[in-house]
């Protein structure tokens, strides 16, 4: 049996699971791959550095560009764009093929990568940058090739997930419900790239990017982040019904939309509390795939954590050591999809819209003469009136559900609605999908 | 671009969506595979016969030996053994590449097929033959192919699940609802092979396999169907928090369990409602997976119709073009697991068992005393107690849900109890899941 060298580049959470287990299931890796996969090195900045799992010393070394050099297969989990992107490339010129997790360089700098692992012809790999252990980008791009997606709703974010159900469960409000998953190790001291959809985004662009063939980059993806939803949102939500959610959202638009492309975007999202997304809980992640004759699929499961995410790696190794032992294409990717990506005004969704208003008669028909008037239907109006116990005034709370409708005639509509005199204010403007 | 030839055998519900889609989406197609993929013929019984759909009549021909001896992909979709068996070996031994959704074909005879397919060196694929249009088969077998499965759990029958849901939801008695199923086309006029457990059995058997590498036939598979469900059983299911799904199972179990190797079972099981599984309502199908590393996924979606299993053959249509078109491997299936199948009384699982028991001081321990005799502990145990309004005569029902325990310790622990004299009967024996 032949035994193929594979780097180790990185030693983190998941590189020293994936570590353990080259070397913990050996025999079972080779009886799959059909060649020992032999873990040539590890490399990282420090090789006395406290690793989550006991390796052995003489694997760890600090010259990445050698270990690279003698590989057959090379995984990288580094992270960050440099010194990542130039060891990919490296490896990947010398005919070895590449597995990484590494979403932000995927969403930077992917076509550049995929061009130059179609030139030597090897696998360029990424299962563990989308929804860690949830296999999502073989099926999008293989069980899926002989049917045309049309949208595709992705929980990709573990953290804002939980931060959310927190909110949703507790009535935390969102500086409460962080605190609490950074006491849990479920966000980072500094959240940023978490709370502000930015991790998501990455995710949203590769997943467009196989989903519709056409390769989408970060620039291509709207994001918004959840630091702004409150407790009041959340509780308005469950009460009309639904769960707010942060969505990675790729969609196809046709002429019928008024824009034909697709709509790449991350924000918080209503969602009804029976789609099956709003019943994702805590950390997990979930995709959801509307597709034009599979219909609804839903891809559910750990979307980080060493070991979730190890799995994918080594599914990913598994595969690209069978075609170095068979022979067998590279490239498995197409991207003659060539559709355009779309701004965010162009994206056509359903809307949740809270206003105060003025307790007094023929508000609604004036409110609702205005949307129409901006062509944004209406679905649901509900208006509850409320009276201060002490100054006995009385205030009312309209809360609208619209049918679809584009982001721009949507914002003139509020723009137009803030014009009246009898809106006190506009309270929330939430975008809703799986109605 | 190279043209390939695709024969097509057989033109029924799904057929006719394959040949439309085919046709219609041919640009496309071609795009992702790097070849044009030329409907070449369809081998059918009777030319003239009513399709589905409008399909050029010069396409439909009787002689399906001539149609597959000049294809360089063959879809079968006739069903059944014969002649499917002797096509797909004479296609595959052309060099073709087959692409199938025959369960029952690949469940009793699986090995020869893929051993032919091995030997020509081309892509047997069955994607369509398991869940319908979820990407299931090619999620274990490449995606997990670093990882250990342990446990897979399947709703892989539209039509028990539809028929159990709606007397979850209506409280219908099994007949009833199978008229419903039937009225509404979910199920045949013999539903034998749906409501018996068979179709889900031969899933169950395609799924062991590919998630235990090695090949299980039919005969491994312990089956019982869904048709001595009672709306009572139902009932007290629900009272007690759990849905009764028909779960197609397959557990490896090691020496802690008192056997080694894998049990696949079909049987109604009872499932807490909170179970990711016991949210699939209706016709729907799901497959939970448990994994060493990745730990618990889900995939869910249709897992039948027209247009959704299309999706599944047309998506390993495009895969086994590219590596005609590419030159690649035929083979990417392992078999070297070697792990026996075990016979059902080793299957270890929790048990919920419903007693009707003389209303005395004493019945509950004597009861608790005798489970403990046999090894089977005793999780939950809840008495009602029932006073009958005309005769006064007080009965009690005693609900037992056990910790897992072997078929074997639970069968001889019913059968002690039975001969009790505090027992007026046994009401319910019914597996329990996701506990």
């Amino acid at each position: 049996m032949r035994t193929l060298k594979v780097a180790l580049l990185g030693c983190g959470n998941v590189g020293a699971q994936v570590a353990r287990i080259l070397i913990e299931d050996a025999d079972t890796l080779a009886a799959r791959a059909g060649a020992k996969l032999q873990l040539s090195g590890i490399a990282v900045r420090n090789v006395h550095a406290k690793r989550d799992v006991e390796l052995p010393q003489e694997l760890f070394t600090t010259d990445a560009d050698t270990l690279v050099k003698d590989a057959d297969l090379v995984i990288e989990l580094m992270g960050g764009i440099e010194p990542a992107r130039t060891l990919i490339l490296s490896a990947l010129r010398n005919g070895a093929c590449v597995v990484t997790g590494n979403k932000a360089l995927l969403a930077q700098d992917g076509p550049t990568l995929h061009e130059e692992a179609d030139k030597a012809g090897v696998q360029l790999s990424y299962e563990a940058a989308v929804a860690g252990a949830i296999p999502i980008l073989r099926p999008i791009r293989d069980s899926l090739a002989g049917d045309r997606i049309t949208r595709v709703l992705g929980i990709v974010n573990g953290t804002t997930n939980f931060i959310l159900d927190q909110m949703d469960t507790t009535g935390a409000q969102f500086a409460d419900a962080l605190a609490e998953a950074q006491r849990l190790g479920y966000a980072e001291a500094d959240p940023t790239a978490d709370v502000e959809g930015h991790d998501a985004a990455a995710k949203a662009a590769i997943l467009a990017s196989l989903s519709f063939h056409t390769r989408f980059a970060l620039e291509n993806v709207h994001c918004e982040g959840i630091s702004s939803v409150t407790a009041a949102d959340i509780a308005a939500a469950k009460d009309a019904g639904f769960v707010i959610k942060l969505l990675a959202i790729a969609e196809k638009l046709d002429d019928a939309d008024g824009a034909k492309g697709v709509s790449v975007r991350v924000h918080p999202t209503l969602l009804p509390r029976e789609h099956p997304l709003a019943a994702v809980h805590g950390a997990f992640n979930a995709v959801f795939i509307e597709a034009e004759n599979a219909g609804e699929l839903m891809f559910y499961g750990q979307g980080a954590g060493g070991a979730p995410t190890a799995s994918a790696v080594l599914g990913d190794l598994v595969s690209a050591a069978r075609s170095l032992v068979l022979g067998g294409p590279g490239r498995t990717e197409t991207t003659t999809g060539h559709v355009p990506a779309l701004p965010i005004d162009a994206a056509v969704t359903s809307y949740y819209i809270g206003l105060d208003v003025a307790d007094q008669p023929g508000v609604l028909a004036r409110i609702a003469q205005l949307f129409a008037e901006h062509g944004v239907s209406i679905e649901i109006m509900r208006q509850t009136i409320h009276r201060d116990a002490e100054s006995n005034v009385e205030s009312a709370e309209l809360r609208i559900v619209t049918h679809r409708a584009s982001e721009a005639a949507l914002a003139a509509t509020v723009e137009a609605v803030k014009g009246l005199d009898v809106i006190n204010s506009v309270t929330s403007v939430l975008r809703v999908e799986g109605v």
